[in-house]
This record gives C-alpha cells, sequence and structure tokens, in this order.
C-alpha cells in the first residue's frame, strides 16, 4: 500500500507552529524557573521595553495608602535587562513552599507572563501561578495517587427561577464503590464562583492527598455559586463572554441562603449521599462563610459540620431578610442540637479579624462551643488552602 | 444584637481590589468590544508603547515563507493611540459569526489582552477568544438550553502503566434518567490533550444545543488523552506546570490505539452505556482522525460510527507497530462489517489534503463506502468545531 511519509507532514504542523510563534512574538525563554534551592528566576524577552517588574505575594507586601485606610498589597521587583533584550529577576533567597500568584509590569502596563500557560482568574484578575512544593504546599500538588471526578453540572433552582452550576468533587472510587459518602458544601467569596475552590482553592488536590495520606475521610465535596443572581461563573452563562466584577447583586441579601436547601436536595437526588446531618458539613470563605454562618443557623438539622474561613460576619441592618432576622434564637436553636464541629479561622491582619472577634466573644458569652484556628497574613488564598486542609481531616470522623 | 456594618466592610474589600488593580496596571478599557452591527473595537491602555498591533483568525491571513514552503498566518493590524494612551483599532467590516482567538503585540512583545480574562490554550499558546454570535457561531455559546454535566476523570490503563485523565460530557438528564446511553468518543490532535475538545472544540455546548434543538440524540461524550506517555494534560498530571510542547513521545506509534478497549471498558463499567458497536462511534481530528482510523479498523466490531476530521492519514513506514500492519486487509474486514457511516472531512487548504484524497481514492477504488464533507481553509478549530456539528447529528439514528 503507498504511504505518505507521515514525518513530512509532522515537519509541516512545527513548521507552521514555528512560523506562528515567531510572528506572535512567542516566548523562547523560560520563565518562571524554579531552581533546586527554591529560588525562582522570572524572564521576559522585551528588547524595547525601558522598564519590566514583576509583582506578586511572593514579595514582601507593601503598604498602599486608600481613602478607606492602609493596605498590605503585592510588593514589586525590577528586573534587569541582559545584552540579548532578556529581562531577568532571581530572588534573594529561597522561597517557602506555596501556590505563588504573579504579573509582570512592562513600562507600567500590566501583562501575563507569555512564557508561563498557567494562569487562574481571581474575579477580574488574572494572574500567572507556580507552586513551590514541599510541607503543606505538596497537597495543592497533584500527586501520583488515586485522584477524584471533578464534574461541572447543573440543577434548577425554582426559587431563583434560574439553571445553575455548580462543581462537584467526587472521591477516587465513587463512580464504581456503590457507597454512600458524606458530603461537605464548600462555598465561595465575594466575586468567586462556583470554579474559585477547584481553581485557586486547589480543593480536588487537597482532598485526593488528604484522602490518599488516610487523614480525611473519603467525601463528596459540592462547590456552589453563591451570587443568586448568576447561573454561572462568568464566561460559562449564557451572558456570554462579559467582564467579570466584585459588583454583583443578590450576594447578601439572603435568596442565596434561602433557596440553599434546594441545592441539598438535588445532591441527595444525584449522588450517591448519606442524607442526614450527622454526614453533612459547610463551610465557607469570606461571603462563602458569612452564607454558611447564615444557611447553618437558618436550617438547624442540615449540617453537623459548620467552618468559618475568614468570615464576613453579620449583616447590615439595612438589609431586611428573614434568612437574618431572629438571629439570636436561631443560632441559640443551632446550638442546642450540638453541632460536632463550628470551626472559626481567620489571619491576624484580616480587615475582618475585629468581626470575628466579636463573634466568637458572642459565642463566648452564650457558651456556644465552637474551635478556634488563627493564622499569620490576611484575607488571602493562601489562608484559605490552610483552613481548607485543616478542617476537611476534622470531617465526618466523631 | 451588636452588628457591624457589612457595608463598609465591603468598602475594604472593594478598595483593597482597587488598589491592587491600580498598582498592577489593569486595564480600565473594555476590550475587545463588539458593536451592535458585529464590528469589533480592541483597546490597550499603553502610553509609553510606540508600536501596539492586534493579530488573530478574525483577520486576512498573510502568507508566511519558511524552509518547508509557504504557510497561511493570522494577519496583523495596527491600532492607533488617542490622546489618553489607549491605543485601538476597530474591524473596517463586520466580523461573520465564528468563535475567535486573538492576542496582542506591544513593540513586538506578544500579550495576552489585559481587559478579556478569557483565554484559551492551544498547546503552547494562549489566546484571548470572543465569539460573534448568529447562525452555526449560535451553536458554540451557552445558551438558556439544558445542559449536560462536564467531568474529568481518571481511570488506570495496566497497557500503558498510568493513571490517566479524561473529560466526559454526558447529557442533560443523564443523571435521574435511568436510561443506558450511546457513546462518541472524540479525539484531539498533535499537541492537544484531553481538554481540548471541551474548550476550543466547545464540544459541551456545541452538543446541549445540538440536543436541545433536536439534531442530535442524547449521548455521552468522551474525550481522551491521546498522548500515550502522558497521564493527563498540561499542569494537570504530577508532572506539575511544565511547559507545553508539541513533541511528546508515544503518540504515532500504536500504543494509544492498543491500549483504547481499556478506555471503552471503563466507560462501559462507570457509565449507563449501550455498549455495543451499534452503540459506539469513535471520531478526530489530525492526529485523532489517524488515531480512529485505525483504533476503528483493529477493532472492527467495536465502532459504528467513525469520523475522520482533517485526518493524518497513513504512518511512516518506519514505524513498526502492530496496529499499522496489514492495513489493507483490515480494512477489507472493517467495511465487509459496514459501517453505518464513515465520515471523511477536511478544509481545502488543509496541509493534509492531499493525503486524504490519496486515501479517498484508495477507499474509491475497493469500493468502501464513505461520505465525504469538504470546507474552505485549513487546518485550524474553526472546521473542527464545524464538523462536530455535522457529524454528531448523524450518530445513532439510523
Amino acid at each position: 500500500m503507498k504511504r505518505m511519509m507521515l514525518f513530512s507532514a509532522l515537519m509541516l504542523i512545527a513548521a507552521l507552529s514555528f512560523a506562528q510563534q515567531a510572528l506572535w512574538g512567542g516566548a523562547q525563554v523560560m520563565s518562571p524557573e524554579i531552581h533546586d534551592d527554591n529560588t525562582v528566576t522570572f524572564r521576559l524577552r522585551a528588547p524595547k521595553a525601558v522598564k519590566v517588574q514583576v509583582t506578586g505575594d511572593f514579595l514582601p507586601t507593601q503598604k498602599i495608602k486608600t481613602p478607606y485606610g492602609e493596605f498590605d498589597a503585592p510588593g514589586v521587583a525590577d528586573l534587569t535587562e541582559n545584552r540579548e533584550g532578556v529581562w531577568e529577576y532571581t530572588t534573594p533567597a529561597p522561597l517557602a513552599p506555596e501556590l505563588y500568584s504573579y504579573t509582570l509590569l512592562v513600562d507600567g502596563l500590566k501583562i501575563n507572563d507569555p512564557a508561563n500557560v498557567y494562569m487562574i482568574r481571581d474575579v477580574a484578575s488574572v494572574t500567572n501561578v507556580f507552586i513551590i512544593g514541599g510541607g503543606r504546599a505538596d497537597l495543592y500538588k497533584v500527586n501520583n495517587v488515586p485522584h477524584g471526578t471533578v464534574s461541572k453540572l447543573w440543577y434548577n433552582s425554582p426559587t431563583l427561577g434560574l439553571n445553575r452550576r455548580l462543581t462537584v468533587y467526587t472521591p477516587a472510587g465513587y463512580e464504581t464503590s456503590g457507597k454512600r459518602y458524606p458530603v461537605f458544601y464548600l462555598l465561595h467569596g465575594m466575586g468567586g464562583d462556583e470554579n474559585a475552590w477547584s481553581e485557586l482553592g486547589r480543593a480536588a488536590q487537597i482532598m485526593d492527598n488528604l484522602i490518599a495520606q488516610g487523614k480525611a475521610k473519603p467525601m463528596i465535596l459540592v462547590m456552589t455559586n453563591g451570587n443568586a443572581a448568576q447561573e454561572a461563573a462568568p464566561g460559562e452563562s449564557s451572558l456570554g463572554y462579559v467582564a467579570p466584577t466584585m459588583n454583583l447583586p443578590k450576594t447578601m441579601e439572603g435568596s442565596f441562603e434561602t433557596h440553599f436547601p434546594e441545592v441539598v436536595k438535588f445532591i441527595d437526588k444525584t449522588y450517591r449521599t448519606k442524607a442526614n446531618k450527622q454526614n453533612r458539613a459547610i463551610a465557607g470563605l469570606s461571603m462563602g462563610g458569612f452564607h454558611a454562618l447564615h444557611i447553618s443557623k437558618q436550617y438547624p438539622d442540615m449540617f453537623n459540620y459548620v467552618g468559618l474561613f475568614s468570615a464576613a460576619i453579620m449583616p447590615d441592618k439595612e438589609v431586611i431578610s428573614p434568612i437574618y432576622q431572629e438571629m439570636e434564637s436561631k443560632l441559640k436553636t443551632q446550638f442546642a442540637k450540638q453541632p460536632t464541629l463550628y470551626w472559626i479561622a481567620i489571619g491576624k491582619t484580616d480587615f475582618l479579624y475585629k468581626a470575628n472577634e466579636e463573634y466568637r466573644k458572642l459565642l463566648d458569652e452564650k457558651g456556644y462551643k465552637y474551635e478556634y484556628f488563627e493564622t499569620g497574613e490576611g484575607h488571602i488564598w493562601k489562608n484559605w488552602r490552610i483552613y481548607l486542609s485543616e478542617f476537611a481531616p476534622k470531617l465526618f470522623n466523631r
């Protein structure tokens, strides 16, 4: 039989690709380069640039003054240019194990690193990411362990009048085990969506690794979209490719919390769950912590484990929703039923620290039992990954 | 009960975010802006840039000379600067309905559009995307129709000695219908992976829309990783965040094709499938078309529907694998069993056009029945989305 020379076809493809890359200014440099000692070099080929900088959470923070006060913002470091028009910056010291985010600044223009295809969107910002392994950060890596399934599926909410998307993690072996599993509902913060925990949150990797190490029970993770006016994450709904925004309607005014039993019902109908309070947990970060607080007290027979991660605590008094009314008596009912775990975690410099302190004081005054976990730093994903990896091992084992 | 002012907390978050955006040079411009008449404006705020261009598949192609011959490459257009340091380009004419990809060039440096968070990776290139709706392109949009579930799950391949990741689309209603479904295996091209068809290929949207319109039968779509040495897409395997490359081992040397029955077995064990030839289809683009050709003839009792989309046709004679041997007699066996559909599609300017022409000549000489579908243009995703939306309606209905 006649055969064409496949290799020549492959060369054509490669050449075409090469032509495109050259034309499109594709970077031939390696960036970031993680050295054996965990120092990291960032590079950009930009012969015509006057100033190139890198900014990211691997750099010491700097204070930023705003009309609302001083804030910690990621630091900035200058790259220097070598003879070939390649700019470089190497961290002066090894970086600690962590998932880091960064972007480059070319003459003041913020760009993603063209040599690094790994990027994650957080609200309206897309940053490049890299991981320094070791310690807890090994939980954030895809390791050679049994992997759970991550699904994006849709449920109908008659209350909200929408088909809505959610992310579900089922543990390795779910499909064929025939067993029933406990369910952990994990909620995102303001401006986030049903993708947040599985992307910047590394939830699937953390659960895969904790379960493989025997540190967490196999469980189903359900990551909802907490913006009650949204079908789905930006770009994944019938609104199309619209610009993401932090200013969304129906986020902390009771709609999401009110409709939540519809999610639980859908999950119990769709998955092999242990459909009772003893086998349900709910936790969330920031706005999601606020949601977890209010959902768990509104439906006191639904969740036996509650986690507030850097939670926004109480609603503004202008916000009128039955969800937020009679808070004191609802908390009383919730704690009278003795949830197995009520877990509060926050970072020392979090702008919500004081509100959490006041809330803990209230719980203390009433004698309501909770566990408290405090970290350094503030309202950042680094802390939320830590909280997830601390909280999940405490679930469904008492 | 004491309440903190939530709104002030929200303002703090917003302010922090604002400070970061300002610091990070976040774009405040709108880009791309799709006007009512389907002209499109691209914008970039870059006061210090000397030259800003846009390149993408919405522009007329240009000829690029390489040592391997002349190729069509995406065109380039210049943006012009206004007084505020904002560069702009508006297409001179409305764009036809399509999913388009583009990047910007700032003084020769290729960057992603900082104002557009929507990007898709294709091998080692990340481009921004936007959709002009209408016509066939409406199939590529998330519409307000029932949505299927997209899952990333892992199977074990004893033959390849790897746990491997795949993407599975189950049609709306799968979870609760109790029914069994036919299965369509859809394979990617060289440098692609298990994410390719669900991202640039818009496979989930195309299937959701075709099924909702009654044009395709509800079916399960299985999108494998055709690089037999890989566990998973770049960034999703235990290799971590390594740079993607076109030069992968074990792609067209028989390993993937040989192991394929393990995938079918896994899917039939894991999902409610109609587990017989009558209810199985296989198709692929480029290298995936090559895989579909060889898998379907190697296992002639497995697939009743075969699709070759811009397929690489025959292996180099240097490649020794039992899969590629006795091709003539295997094709004879396959066609003697009369597959319901053997479908070949290619674009007129595809560099594989001639190879496909020769292959069709061979089929004609032998009197093997196939259907042929020809489009304009070449070896591009635009064509593959068209082929999927033409092929899927032909499945499981004869």
